[in-house]
């Protein structure tokens, strides 16, 4: 019961940051690119959203003036995916349960497709709209340049890249800053984003954000190998097919399971302090090792 | 003697700027995405950050104070010519003299480097080195986001795309939108860039950036068709292999040369106002227009 109102929830939150970006970008016009964002855009679980309105809630800010930090991260996001399904990185036919962008236009388009839901993702973040004050929209935009760039999801993924093509096989500490850098980072910086948007930087928000991030990960490999292609919305198989180190070659999957649920535990643990106001994010907490895609 | 005098100004703040890029990439470690983006940085004109700076001289902003929004601008354009010359897109193998990314490393190696140096930019203009006033830097990154997102540069260059397949040839006024977005965007916020951390907007500098953009466009172009590739430092006549329309193909090249002069005229004269306070930019202009790469 308390499972479905949370997922519930996350889908109000979703469809209401799916609104906002439909309705940031309608005076973009038209054209490929255009129509190649809001097709990307679609149909993403809004995880990254969510944490930025929740977080923002626990700190006393309203779904109004957290919904564009949310948006700003769900293009930012999307951005990421759309380049990493690219040929030339993990050559993904389908996302979000239908074709990718270069598969249903080409990879020119998805290149600049990519390119465009980044710059608009700052574009977003700039805005009066995100926030009155000037310096709170300045530290989203330095810290989620800081979380994304060379020194965070870039890197993460170039070392996942490299990763692939090295014959010294990762062990658990080098993963684990893989993919803190490629997934943790922006998992960290949506829900610290509530915080910088009510001036506060509580370190029990730090703590859950890395533990979740972690745990995402985890899960994530986990659902590689036992999830269904049809409900995650990708291929699953491609690590254990590439021979792949994963949190779950690497511990086993009864083990990276309870690992899992130890850091959810951790998480929510972090949140203590905030006793029944931080019920949500804690039960998100949960919901990310127990979703199914 | 004068041209000399402009293309030793124009050396001096080049190697200033990257200076500065050097040193903001320092505490970015090693590693192939960094590595990348210091090779890519490499050997640029500069002409876009030295526009910021000239810009921002006339506003009677120093150049301490201009610099980081130079070295943005320089990173930006940088990230866009990396993406711009992929294998998906105009497939060049060199650009600046040297190998390009996708050729030095890999494809993969390319889109990485060119997502990291586009956030680059916006983390350096998001800095309190940038400006002390937050509102200066918010206005920087919103307009600059504005400039190059899919209303900007990134429109330009999927219009540019489609052109190349489209059995529908462009008219002068299609080649003008387009290059307004793919090149003409960037430099005209380069050349206002010195007003807005002025906290100014004289029309007159918006002016004299619109001719300056349009100028820049039609003698890459003539270049295209006349320059030589060791000087141009990438491939030329690949357009008219291409069979491409351009400023060149539609209205001839003695004509284009006129036009390319005219609108350089055009620039300074939008300048008078400023007397001989202008005289730096006025020169750029010329400049412009008699550059042989």
């Amino acid at each position: 019961m308390e499972d479905i109102k949370l997922s519930e929830k996350l889908n109000v939150a979703n469809i209401a940051i799916q609104n906002y970006l439909t309705n940031s970008l309608k005076s973009f016009g038209s054209g490929n690119i255009v129509d190649g964002m809001r097709y990307a855009l679609l149909g993403g679980k809004g995880l990254r959203g969510f944490l930025v309105m929740e977080s923002a809630a626990l700190m006393g800010v309203t779904k109004a003036n957290a919904i564009s930090a949310a948006a700003a991260v769900e293009a930012l996001h999307t951005y990421s995916l759309v380049h990493d399904d690219l040929p030339c990185m993990d050559d993904d036919d389908l996302r979000r349960g239908i074709p990718t962008i270069h598969k249903k236009w080409d990879e020119a388009t998805a290149v600049l497709v990519g390119d465009a839901l980044q710059t608009f993702a700052f574009e977003l973040l700039s805005q009066r709209e995100c926030s009155d004050d000037p310096n709170i929209r300045i530290n989203l935009i330095s810290s989620l340049a800081r979380a994304v760039g060379a020194q965070g999801m870039v890197l993460g993924q170039a070392q996942d890249i490299e990763a692939e093509s090295s014959s010294h096989p990762l062990g658990l500490d080098d993963i684990s800053e893989l993919q803190r850098n490629k997934t943790g980072a922006l998992i960290e910086w949506s829900a610290v984003a509530g915080a910088i948007l009510a001036c506060e930087d509580p370190k029990e928000l730090r703590e859950y954000s890395q533990a979740l991030g972690l745990a995402f990960q985890i899960v994530d490999d986990i659902l590689d190998v036992e999830g269904d292609s049809n409900i995650v919305g990708k291929a699953v198989g491609k690590d254990n097919d590439a021979g792949k180190a994963t949190f779950v070659s690497l511990l086993g999957l009864a083990p990276a399971k309870l690992r899992a649920q130890a850091l959810a535990d951790e998480a929510c643990n972090a949140l203590e302090p905030f006793g029944d106001r931080a019920l949500t994010l804690k039960k998100l907490a949960q919901f990310v090792v127990s979703r199914e895609k």
